[in-house]
């Protein structure tokens, strides 16, 4: 379903390309926008001194609520401010002196609206539908040529993942040192002007986040990264705070958009804690939908615990804190990088898919959720981490196996001091994977006068089989093989 | 090459199978020892009162230095005691009121002398022979039927191992839970007599660690454990001290010796730090060649950097902390358990033979030294790591492997910081193991101006396959598989 902007502006030339199939309505008509859809409304700006400058809101108001919203400009004399309304009925808005209405429609299927946490470690979007996050990793994919970015969505459309991990600077680093198509602030040469933005970027940008919310995935949006070539990673602060302002204006009317203050952050040696807490605030401030905000580390983790922070945004291959992490943070914890499946000579970047699967399945039963990515070595480095492209690994099917067996159970908490990790909603579903044990056989204990069926699963061969009817303290045999899977459940 | 026990004693009836091939000696004939051999003597004691309470000491005399050891009532009538000299040429003995005199002669082929620390974190005899250790763990072997420790032995003699951990103390525990043919201590039907020992007991201990002295395996001989059904975990401590100085004074002439003072010391709820601190120290005084002496714990580590601990004994598949630990203790760092390769339903002992193989690679290059165990499923409860029997797992045979590669390597550390795990003689000789990571290539940085011929090894597959010749910074394209190694060895 495809994310639709309801544009109300004469201006709208140029810009019908932003989402693919936008509807554009002329300002008197009776305006229909979709709940969690996007109304934009324009208006034309004196283009003498920095437009860019220019701070002006607009109120969107439903009953008694009145939400305020930044505006942006968004070159050629056209100022903008988008609107993503939550609640069905008519809204009026007022903007820049001008005013109108329109009404709010049930949202259209597919569309869930934003995803929130639920239930301290958990996901779910505003329609109340489950969301069990299964990201992947393509950093620089939005500053490809415009072939290779569509081939990277063709390969998210069949792919299992509904998140993904994408930087709004360009990255410089090993397999994408090069030029992007566009760049975020005005450019002289090698010189960037940062007294205003290229819209061009913005827009290019923006058709991309709307082309994964029409997927159904989310963009975990990374505002700043250390991998720089262009000066982005070490903007003077006012800068930087006016870059998040202008994201926010233009982009947090996407439902699908999460903010990741950073990748790496600890790498960035030119912002200081105090910087990275203040930045968070900007964002908090401005997005008036309070879309979920992580920041993900290398080394050092930064305080998760902080208020501002939704989810535990991590960096490890340590699965096995996980608890620990929950119990500190009381948020989700998702390891958006546990080493990537690939071939490269990087510690991070040549785990086998084996090895890959697994560590989804262990993080998932340890009530963690997991992240992919994919870093095989290319004649033309296009990596899938980096550039996007296609998929040559053979994780992501099992990742598509575990993601279906996720979303069929119900909502599942791990089991404390489990002696083979489990996840499980008690008296219901137990989900057991045994990583690199192999007993020959186990006695589950399960709860007395309750029915289960029992299965084995396999998590590589993709394979469910059944195992019988049990209760209780029941002997189930085992593969022998390692990193095997059990579940049970209820069947009366 | 037999260990041989050379007795002065007209009282030798009886003694003859102790350790195979004993030569016994008339008092007034020539008597030859060999170097770490065992010379015994032996007098008639008064049968009235306690024997065991009887304390007597002798005294070996070489040009101006003395040893003093302690002797023990052997039972029968019979007090003896037991030297094992360290140096070639006359020795004088004095026990008693009787004396004498022996040659001490060159070893024999295949006795290297006792095992010591060497260069820190190595080990090696004391006739300047290397020793690396690698280990098995056959708890209660000694505690089975004569069959069954016959095929023990003959197990082992096929196997890469030249260390078995095994315990002095019968053993109760799952898989077994069964009465041993002997007891330490006198019984009457299910009562301890704790002021005398049964020597037939600590004869037959004697007999299967002078046999695996003669197999050039290190009997790491633990003197204490928490799975106890006859009450030998928690004896008074005066009856602990006695059983100490017993045990040293019959066993400490074996030059095969380890002293483990516990297994999993920290579930012997029956004695405090102190206690183990205050037996350490018994030991210590006692034993005149200061065998090895270490510790095993379940939980909580013991503080292995008091100086009376030469190695630290370790329970933990936490191989990545081996560099803390070398730093924390300064001594020889040995993961005797790291789990066990079988299939019982339990943690510690079902993981694949893969697995172990890659645990003895992983803890190896990383400066550590791994100790194996078996524990399959057996219709009769013979698991190895208890009782002995046969091995039926796939691993020994990969570490046979191992310890080849080592043995033929020159001594090596670990690389502080390597990209990937590596230990190696600086210029020399360099071994990597990549553990899960698989790199399609990598650039190894070698000394520049030295050549080396490249290898690159299969441990499970047990192939070393030539790579080329290089120097300085030397790509090598690699099998694309996990848990491979590479080997850089000197050509010129």
């Amino acid at each position: 379903m495809p994310l639709r902007i309801t544009r109300r502006s004469a201006l709208a030339a140029g810009l019908a390309g932003l989402a693919g199939r936008a509807a554009e309505q002329d300002s008197r008509a009776a305006t229909a926008v979709e709940r969690w859809g996007i109304f934009e409304t324009s208006l034309r700006v004196a283009e003498t001194g920095n437009p860019f400058g220019v701070a002006m809101t607009a109120q969107f108001s439903h009953g008694h609520r009145t939400v305020e919203v930044a505006g942006f400009y968004d070159g050629e004399g056209v100022y903008k401010a988008r609107f993503m309304p939550d609640t069905e009925g008519e809204w009026q808005w007022k903007f820049g002196g001008q005013s109108g209405g329109f009404v709010c429609t049930p949202q259209t299927p597919g569309n869930h609206g934003p995803v929130t946490v639920r239930n301290t470690f958990r996901f779910g979007y505003a329609d109340g539908t489950r969301y069990c996050p299964f990201g992947t990793t393509c950093y620089a994919w939005t500053h490809q040529t415009e072939q290779l970015e569509n081939a990277t969505l063709a390969t998210l459309k069949g792919s299992p993942f509904n998140k993904i991990r994408m930087c709004v600077f360009p990255k410089w680093y090993a397999y994408n040192n090069v030029e992007p198509r566009l760049y975020p602030f005005g450019r002289e040469g090698e010189q960037n002007d940062l007294t205003r933005f290229d819209p061009r970027f913005f827009q290019h940008l923006e058709q991309r986040v709307g082309q994964l919310a029409s997927m159904g995935i989310e963009a975990d949006l990374i505002l700043f990264h250390p991998y720089d070539h262009w000066g982005y990673a070490s903007l003077p602060p006012e800068a930087n705070e006016r870059y998040l302002r202008y994201v926010v204006a233009r982009l947090a009317a996407f439902r699908n958009v999460w903010w990741s203050m950073a990748n790496e952050w600890d790498l960035v040696k030119t912002k200081t804690l105090a910087d990275w807490d203040r930045y968070f605030h900007i964002v908090e401030e401005c997005d008036p939908y309070q879309h979920l905000r992580g920041i993900h580390h290398s080394k050092t983790m930064y305080d998760h615990a902080k208020p501002w922070v939704t989810h535990a945004s991590i960096q490890s291959d340590e699965f096995e804190k996980t608890g620990e992490w929950r119990q500190a943070f009381g948020k989700p914890i998702v390891f958006d990088e546990c080493k990537y499946e690939g071939n490269i000579p990087r510690r991070w970047g040549d785990i086998s898919a084996r090895e890959m699967a697994r560590r989804f399945w262990l993080g998932t039963v340890l009530g963690a959720w997991v992240g992919h990515g994919e870093t095989y070595l290319d004649a033309n480095d296009v990596l899938w981490w980096s550039k996007g492209g296609v998929l040559r690994g053979e994780s992501a099917q099992r990742i598509a196996f575990l993601r279906q067996i996720m979303e069929e159970a119900p909502d599942l908490e791990p089991v404390p001091n489990a002696y083979y990790p489990c996840i499980a909603k008690a008296g219901e579903y137990y989900l057991y994977f045994l990583d690199y044990h192999r007993p020959a056989q186990y006695t589950f204990d399960l709860p007395e006068g309750l029915k289960f069926t029992a299965e084995l699963i396999d998590p590589w061969e993709m394979k469910v089989t059944a195992a019988g009817d049990v209760t209780g303290k029941a002997e189930i045999k085992l593969a022998g093989e390692p990193y095997q899977a059990v579940r049970f459940k209820k069947s009366s």
